[in-house]
């Protein structure tokens, strides 16, 4: 299991990098040691816990106990702490209420394109992207996605697809101080560079990640819609192995995204764009 | 969507039904309101919330706004909130962090046994169980499991199997003031009856959920082990139409589902107990 990165804007406003101003520190604190165990790769100890989140252990212990007793953590025997199974339970409450998931389910299942391919749905969550649903496909790409993995926006055809409907400055004021390392070589470097891939996105209908989220892997990805607006609420992508698509097969795979996306929008009221 | 029950034991212990004696009880109060803001079938507005949590409504708008913050909770442009995506990444963390269910697709690969059933693995979470794992069936059951569903444990297979297997008085205490509201007319009434179960679970190896969870039907599960010791980790089940099966034909499905589950068993460490 590789040790995952914080999300850098978990305790911090994701606008500028400040720490949160809340009326509910301890709330915030919560947050912030929730995120260390779930980063951890092993069970954490409660003074490893302590050196990571800057808690006094004496704090520490009271919160830890009281998110032992809430299940939201698991204490084992050697007193190791992972997370709890009762974020399970919000996990499935927030895939109810989007509706975006069944709505997928059904869009794949009377669609016969990519019935072999990788194609995920994945939402905006701060800078990263959050993947709600995913079809794992038949061909090797070197990277499985799993529901609720977590990875920069930046780098992925879903995030690329659904950055370019932001509204005004959003996605700048969103990227401003916090531009995510890069997973490969190719992933984009900057926000100018960003923008012209945005544009080239809006133009086109649909976003390319040629290798900036994992080498030897091209994603094309297009933005899901909703009755309430010009700003996408998902991001639909299909994923192959670099060297099997050419110029003209990946402009009709573009396509056939770009269309799958759009049927899954009309489904969640949106009246289609292009 | 239909309207979820809260659970019983979210920010009461779940041993005396008691309220939850802490040093962070803003922490507790956030849990409470993210709870009842999952079990909304629509997005909540601040008045129904201040109404359900009887958390006062200026205290209650600055936790609303940091859990915003923090994304664990949406707010929409009417400002009814809904859950955030934020939980997506706990519960990520949690399912890489079991092992349980990367080993369970190794061992559903692997076997050839029910592979056009419906198979769950759920794991205890305070009296229900928590489902983290579920391959659909082809055949209808009325009934589609998703990850992260939650169910009363004392009316479900892989709950009966767990529940069979804690030491001493812990199921009794565990369920002492809490019993679930019945699911159909056959859910098992009384701690009385469940210890029956309980015994007949123990001795056969395997628990059945004959309609206690849905009319028509029927449900083998059985527990599995790690290397932690005599309590279950988790519990395996599969389901079928109660027309389909007779007694024979449950006695083998029973032993059946106990083998898959004494496989990934070992494969989390356990030495298996027959």
């Amino acid at each position: 299991m590789p040790k995952r990165t914080l999300p850098a804007n978990a305790v911090t406003d994701a606008r500028d990098g400040e720490p949160l101003k809340t009326t509910a520190p301890a709330v915030v604190r919560a947050v912030h040691i929730l995120d260390v165990i779930a980063a951890a790769a092993e069970p954490i100890a409660l003074a490893d816990l302590a050196r990571q989140t800057s808690v006094p252990k004496s704090t520490l212990h009271g919160l830890c106990d009281t998110l032992v007793k809430l299940r939201l953590v698991k204490r084992h025997a050697n007193g190791g702490m992972t997370m709890g199974s009762y974020v399970m339970g919000w996990a499935n409450a927030f895939l109810s209420q989007t509706h975006i998931t069944e709505e997928f389910r059904a869009v794949w299942e009377t669609s016969s394109a990519f019935a072999q391919e990788t194609v995920t749905l994945s939402v905006l969550d701060g800078t990263d992207v959050i993947y709600l649903a995913c079809h794992n496909g038949n061909r090797p790409l070197g990277v499985t996605f799993r529901i609720g993995m977590r990875l920069p926006a930046p780098y992925t055809a879903t995030g690329k697809a659904m950055l370019s409907t932001l509204p005004g400055s959003e996605a700048a004021d969103l990227l401003a101080g916090v531009w995510p390392a890069p997973l490969t070589r190719a992933s984009v470097g900057t926000y100018a560079a960003l923008v012209d891939e945005m544009a080239q996105t809006r133009r086109d209908g649909y976003s390319i990640d040629n290798g900036q989220m994992r080498e030897g892997m091209i994603c094309f990805g297009a933005p899901v819609f909703d009755a309430s607006g010009e700003r996408a609420v998902a991001g639909l992508a299909v994923s192959f192995v670099t060297n099997d698509i050419d110029l003209a097969t990946g402009q009709r795979i573009g396509h056939q995204i770009r269309d799958l996306a759009d049927q899954l929008s009309v489904r969640l009221g949106a009246s289609v764009r292009r």
